[in-house]
């Protein structure tokens, strides 16, 4: 937790995990984000992982250092209590995040009506408003189809919702940048960002639907090469298996010291009149006759004896290895400062993530847990729509609120 | 391109994929962004893919309307006008972002004794320094492990660098969100976003590393299917490939209606003892069950019969689509309003990505193609470092700048 944001406050009624993460990242930064959800939960509250009391695991950790409102909003009063939160007044609000409809009780129209200046992020799946979710959308612009090893052609999904996430962190850059233009200009907006244009976007920022249109298909499938660079992962004699780049002239030379392997490569560079330390590029096109230098060298060292003079020499890899693994690695997860040990929602302790960047000259925080669903109901009713206690008991009665 | 950055001046010293994707998204909200790049390019100045004159349609789509700026960074003087301009004056300006390393002559501390309120956004590999890409963090925390099909237990690398453009969204974020701080307390810091906390954060945030601690273990592969709800890809009579998500209970009745198989299903659920309606779980943990009365129900349609009864009903489905079937998708790249056709430095014409935003009540400007190599070199010295045509054209003259 650091205090970039402190003061403002952001209401998120999203669910899944663009919206969340947002939501997750603007409070990690300091905003009072306050969430909204059904009475019995939204749509994600369910969602795998879960503890062994049928917890999501999901939800508490896209929904750390949030508050909680709970609300009925199958009913008229309900919903219009969602729209008074997200429209609520005050310098430090009119900050909204969602990925309910464009059209509905949550249109921007509808917000802006409430508050002229409000700024309303708007996660959505395609750009028309069509259904559309990470899966769909990455088999949509090809990824699958790029991905997995080169002897089998069936598309590979990734695991990683890349796009969501994605998504999600650029809805925080947007949100602030609004209000950033907001202070001076005080205009609000509705910013919306589709998956479906993220993926597209970032497919042609990276020159990918360039070289398809240049060359008339889609980029090959290279299995785990590394594409126009050196790359690939390799196993020691002892059966562990690496993630191995060198894309800098430092990189592979250091590479090929440490292998040993720099006069064979000489020699090769000698036969096919190229040079691999000046252009990556060919590291890539003579792959095939790269690799099987490096298997050789791989196969006839251990890991133990490697890593050492890798870390030496600046070589950049990585080892495969089980998050469980991982979780054991100071440099990843156990002792990583990012990290606090928190007890959860679910009732489990388990190290939960601060933000993920760090700021040398400021104190970071521990890390917050999630909030029992509608925890801070009465406390935001009270404090953001400034209801009287009887009001806020009236509600709880007609059980258009809980908590 | 918006207008919501406008007036703010960036200064970009980095390579590959975070920091400049950093520096484009910052750039195409209005920001005026300032690359500088060795003379004869920086790292990535040659990465594929390439035009067939060996122009980078990589490098000149991550670095889409910025300004460029050519210098000697083997030189002191040509480092020492870096420093000068990642730390030059103005309330616009003050504003870094780099992956150079954190010790050297773009550290902090160098640069906050030019300008004390500096905000220095420093993408990193590994937390401690070392060096990580995103293909190497990727094997350390497990994820490839997870990925690919069920009967092949090799580890799948992603094609898509998500590390890399998740850990540039947020650096967007992190400075914007700084730079709102510095406009109130005057401070600035220095921001750094190490490639292995942001995987080790997200992991975590997921609920991954939860359900790993308390379960012993990592995820098992599960292929293309979705985890934890209903999802994965299916066949058409016709052959045509489709990922099908249904985690909605709106979904998951409206793609059984669709389908024809409500009854089978229902006869199943009585079986099991099980609600597939109420329990997105339970969809996944019978999915053994559930899956051949799918692939069954679509061999026997074509997607030209399934498609319009799809979307009528708002069931969550993609085609799986080769990129350049892809772009001639009109939801996707043809004829998508975020794309304008453009000259690029390559000398080629395609159509280049704006904003992956949407802001209904703005006027989106064209998108603008990235500079030729020290374009702005002249332009950059004089107005930004205030340098007389004497001075610049020494620096030329000394070979320090190019352009």
């Amino acid at each position: 937790m650091y205090d970039l944001l402190k003061g403002l406050r952001v209401v998120e009624g999203s669910a899944f995990i663009a919206g969340p993460t947002c939501g997750l990242y603007l409070a990690q930064m300091g905003a009072q984000v306050i969430r909204f959800d059904n009475i019995a939960g939204g749509p994600d509250f369910r969602r795998w992982p879960l503890a062994q009391n049928g917890s999501s695991l999901y939800w508490e950790g896209l929904n750390k250092a949030k508050k909680s409102v709970a609300l009925d909003l199958s009913r008229p009063e309900g919903r219009e209590l969602a729209q008074r939160l997200a429209a609520a007044p005050g310098e430090a609000g009119g900050l909204f995040v969602t990925n309910f409809p464009a059209e509905g009780f949550l249109a921007y129209e509808r917000l802006k009506a409430l508050r002229d200046d409000l700024i309303c992020v708007r996660v959505m799946g395609w750009a028309d408003g069509g259904p559309g979710v990470d899966y769909t959308i990455n088999a949509a612009v090809g990824v699958p189809q790029m991905t997995g090893p080169t002897d089998d052609d069936r598309p590979v999904n990734h695991v990683l919702p890349a796009w969501d996430l994605l998504t999600g962190a650029y809805a925080a850059f947007t949100l602030v940048s609004a209000l950033l233009d907001r202070r001076t200009s005080g205009r609000g907006r509705e910013i919306r960002i589709p998956l479906s244009d993220i993926a597209a976007a970032t497919l042609a920022n990276m020159g990918m639907t360039a070289e398809a249109a240049l060359g008339g298909h889609q980029r090959a499938r290279h299995g785990n090469d590394l594409y126009g660079a050196f790359g690939r992962d390799f196993v020691t004699r002892g059966g562990q298996r690496i993630m191995l780049v060198a894309i800098t002239p430092r990189q592979w030379k250091g590479v090929l010291a440490v292998l040993g392997i720099a006069e064979p490569v000489a020699a090769l560079e000698a036969e096919l009149a190229c040079d691999f330390v000046a252009d990556e590029g060919q590291r890539f096109a003579h792959r095939d006759r790269l690799f099987p230098l490096f298997e050789q060298a791989f196969a006839a060292r251990d890991l133990a004896e490697l890593a050492p003079v890798f870390e030496a020499d600046g070589v950049c890899w990585g080892p495969y290895q089980p998050l469980e693994t991982a979780m054991a690695d100071p440099r990843l997860f156990a002792g990583n400062p990012i990290f606090s040990d928190l007890t959860h929602p679910s009732g489990q302790t388990y190290p939960a993530a601060g933000a993920a960047a760090t700021i040398p000259q400021d104190v970071r925080g521990p890390a917050r847990p999630a909030a029992r669903l509608g925890q801070h109901t009465d406390e935001v009713l009270a404090e953001v729509l400034g209801m009287s206690g009887a009001e806020i008991a009236r509600l709880h009665d007609a059980g258009i609120v809980a908590g």
